[in-house]
Formats: C-alpha cells, sequence, structure tokens
C-alpha cells in the first residue's frame, strides 16, 4: 500500500562510511522492501541531507535491514532561489505547512510575528527541530531535493526587517501579496531585474496591519496581486511560492 | 482565539424566513458571538449557498442564539472558471483537500480512478457528502465566495473521458500537468484562445501511465510544464489551480 510518496531516500552524513555501504533499518528500510520492494542489485536514488543526489545499488536484504552500496553525483543540487517570511500561523496549519514548503523548494523559512498573530503560536512543539525536521526531509524526499531549508523564528517584526533581514538574505528581491496591488507577481519579478534570489512575505489570516505594510514596504517589499479570494496561510504560501517559482523560471528561460 | 478564519457566514436558503430574519445557532452563533464579537446593529457579511452574498444585521444575541436582518445582493457570485478533475489521493490527503479546492476556486471537481490509484480509497468516507460538504462551506467561507463545487466520483476513467466529459465540461480548455512537457500554463491557455473555462487534470502521486496519458492527449488535454518536482496530490492541485486562475485572470485583464 501506498503510504507515502518517497522518490528519494535521504541519508545523514554519517550513515555513509568511508566503504561507501549504508546500512537502512526502521522506516526507511520497511519503506525500501514493502514499497519499492527491491531486489538484489537493483538501483534506488538516494542522497545525503545537503548533500549530493546519488544512486544506492542494494547488496542484501538481511531481516529488518537493507544494505546499499552508495555512488553519490560531485555535484550538489542548487540551493531554491526563493526564500519565505511567514506571520505564524496556527500551529495546525504550521504543521502542515513545513513538508510542503521543502516539497516546492525554498532556501529559507522565516517564521515571524504579527499583530494578527496569536501570541501562544509561539510555545508550540511545531517550532522544534524535532518535530518540523523529520517534515522537512518528508517534503525533500519527495520532492528529490536534499537542500534542508534554514528555519528562523522572529519574535519582533521590526527588529528582523530592520536589522537582521539585510544580512541574512542579501540581494533578494522582496514581494508582499496584497489583495489591493496591481502588479503580478511576474511583472514585478520583471521590474526589479536580475536579482538571484526572492523573498517572499505571507501575512497572518487576518492580513497585515497598516502600520505592518507600511513597515515592509519602506524595506523593500514590492506588494503584488493574489486574486481576491482570503486563503488559509498554508494554501496561500503554495498558490504564492508557486506563481514566484514559475516566474523565475520563466525569467531564465 | 482565532480557530477558523470564517470571513463570510454561509446559511442554507430554508434558514432564510420570508421575512429576511436568520436565527443563527451553534457553531456560527458561537463564532458570531465569540470572534467576531458583534453587538446589536453591527454589520457582518453573510451569504447563501449556491447563491448571493449580503449583509446581515445584528438584532439580538440571546443566549446562545443570533438573530440577523438579511439583505443581499441582486446578483449571484460568477461560478470559477475552473474545473479539477484529481486521480483520487488517499483519503488524508483527499480530506485536506477539499476547503482548500473551495477557497482557490473551482466549479467542479471530478475525482477518477487511474492505474496508480489504490481500489480501496473509494470506499472511504471522506467521499461522502456528510464529509465533504461541510469541509467545502469551510473553504467557501474562507474565501467569500458562495458557489459550492460540483463534485462527482468517476470508476472509469476511460468512460468519464470518452463518453461522459463532452457534455459535462463543454467546450473548456483541457489542461494536463505533465513534467516533461514545455508550454507552460499561461501560454498553452493563450494558444487555445478564448475558452470560457479551463479543466486541469491532476494525476496520482506516482504519475499518469503511458496509457492514460495518451488517452487524455487524444482528448483534448494539452500538456503543461510544472517544474520537475513532485509534489504531493494537495500540493499539486493547488499549484496547478493557482497558474491557471492566474493565467485566466491576466488573459482577461
Amino acid at each position: 500500500m501506498i503510504t507515502i510518496a518517497v522518490n528519494l531516500i535521504l541519508l545523514e552524513q554519517h550513515e555513509v562510511g568511508d566503504d561507501a555501504l549504508v546500512r537502512l533499518t526502521g522506516i526507511r528500510a520497511q519503506h525500501v522492501r514493502e514499497v519499492l520492494r527491491v531486489k538484489p542489485n537493483q538501483h534506488i536514488q538516494i542522497g545525503i541531507v545537503d548533500g549530493p543526489r546519488g544512486t544506492g545499488t542494494v547488496l542484501g536484504l538481511d531481516g529488518s535491514e537493507v544494505t546499499l552500496n552508495c555512488e553519490f553525483e560531485s555535484m550538489l543540487p542548487a540551493r531554491p532561489a526563493v526564500d519565505v517570511m511567514i506571520a505564524l500561523p496556527r500551529p495546525k496549519v504550521m504543521k502542515r505547512l513545513w513538508a510542503q514548503l521543502a516539497a516546492i523548494g525554498v532556501g529559507r523559512i522565516l517564521l515571524v510575528n504579527a499583530a494578527r498573530v496569536e501570541r501562544q503560536y509561539f510555545d508550540t512543539h511545531v517550532l522544534t527541530p524535532e518535530c518540523y525536521r523529520p517534515l522537512l526531509i518528508e517534503g525533500l524526499q519527495q520532492a528529490r531535493d536534499t537542500r534542508l531549508p534554514d528555519v528562523s523564528i522572529h519574535r519582533r517584526l521590526k527588529v528582523l526587517v530592520e536589522d537582521d533581514l539585510a544580512g541574512s538574505t542579501g540581494e533578494a528581491t522582496r514581494l508582499i501579496a496584497d489583495p489591493g496591488a496591481r502588479a503580478s507577481v511576474a511583472s514585478a519579478l520583471r521590474a526589479a531585474g536580475s536579482a538571484e534570489r526572492c523573498l517572499v512575505a505571507v501575512g497572518p489570516e487576518g492580513g497585515w496591519t497598516d502600520f505592518e505594510r507600511t513597515l515592509l514596504g519602506s524595506h523593500g517589499f514590492v506588494a503584488v496581486s493574489m486574486r481576491p479570494r482570503a486563503l488559509r496561510s498554508d494554501t496561500a504560501c503554495v498558490a504564492l511560492l508557486t506563481l514566484v517559482h514559475e516566474a523565475m523560471a520563466n525569467g531564465r528561460a
């Protein structure tokens, strides 16, 4: 039975021995045996977290263990050229979002406070690496990527925007979704010229306040239109990141 | 506490009396009292399922009940111009998808079988109107829409495509997402000319088979490119529908 789509098995660097052998156990071994139903000498797609993709050749299936001989590519996959700054959604929505963000492809995930974010959202275990790292890896394995997004949590939007952002995202084009704006994502990116990266801000479900909008606008965030339908944070993130990736891909074509 | 974003309260036609009065009870009354925190004479956005939007004036807050005097617009909101045909995803993913599809805006949802869909997915309660109708209404209330998508379930792709589809979606432009395709969604829609509607096909997580792809291609489905990242069905649906809505909006602009 298909329980989850794993299109590439991700390994941790320390799991790969000097002899290029890996012994999979647990859930990954189970997936390889029961879903991929591999036989000895068969090849499967593998990768190292934040490292290269590669090919694993099945050497042995021993009880619950799977032994692979690994060969890796010389180049790392490119880091996704889009970063996302999200007003922290409620925990249930955030939990759904981790794997989707990693699957769509983002370099950085900046979670920020905003006036219309409830304070207690910051106390959830959903923001601990123990919770989100496996979910990010799930998304990467789905999308055949290895590059784990950087995650940072910012309790003060003003400090993030005024002080931290300059250094951390460099010369990225900055976009903010706004139902009142007229420029499309594609036209705003064209107007911004040839920035290598793009940082997209997604507001809380209740929207940014006027103060927050002005703050972001005065720090280079260009308003881009979204259709005038209010979307849940996770749906809005997926929609906006899709438009940005599409526009950047077409801009390079 | 914000538990869910309700931007418009949807009423059933039979709830609105000839005197234009509505008595809300239960979860909607609780939302109006505790989240919107309305006072008498305050206005809230309302709508009738598959009917017009309107304004409700709070007449009274009596115990757990809220009485509204309703005024409705003369025009119905336009039915979304995009329909979606989805190879049935696993129940957990499908359950997440209902509200998101209604929020993004689709006229019809056609759920179909495919070679890489597990047969038992069709037996889930997630496909009963008792399960999906409240989820669709949740999405509509989020997006301030009233138009409930039509839902139909098709156990035979071939019968759907060869026999049923001609009548049911008329002259819609037909698109199918394909990582190998070169045309973007926007260029495919431009090339198709001025169709009023668009039907988009989203495959199973394992992809369509060659047979299915040929079948769909020979019935007018034009392949459009998606970035070469495999996405979960719900993420893929949101991404593809976003691109189609954006391209159709730009085409009309």
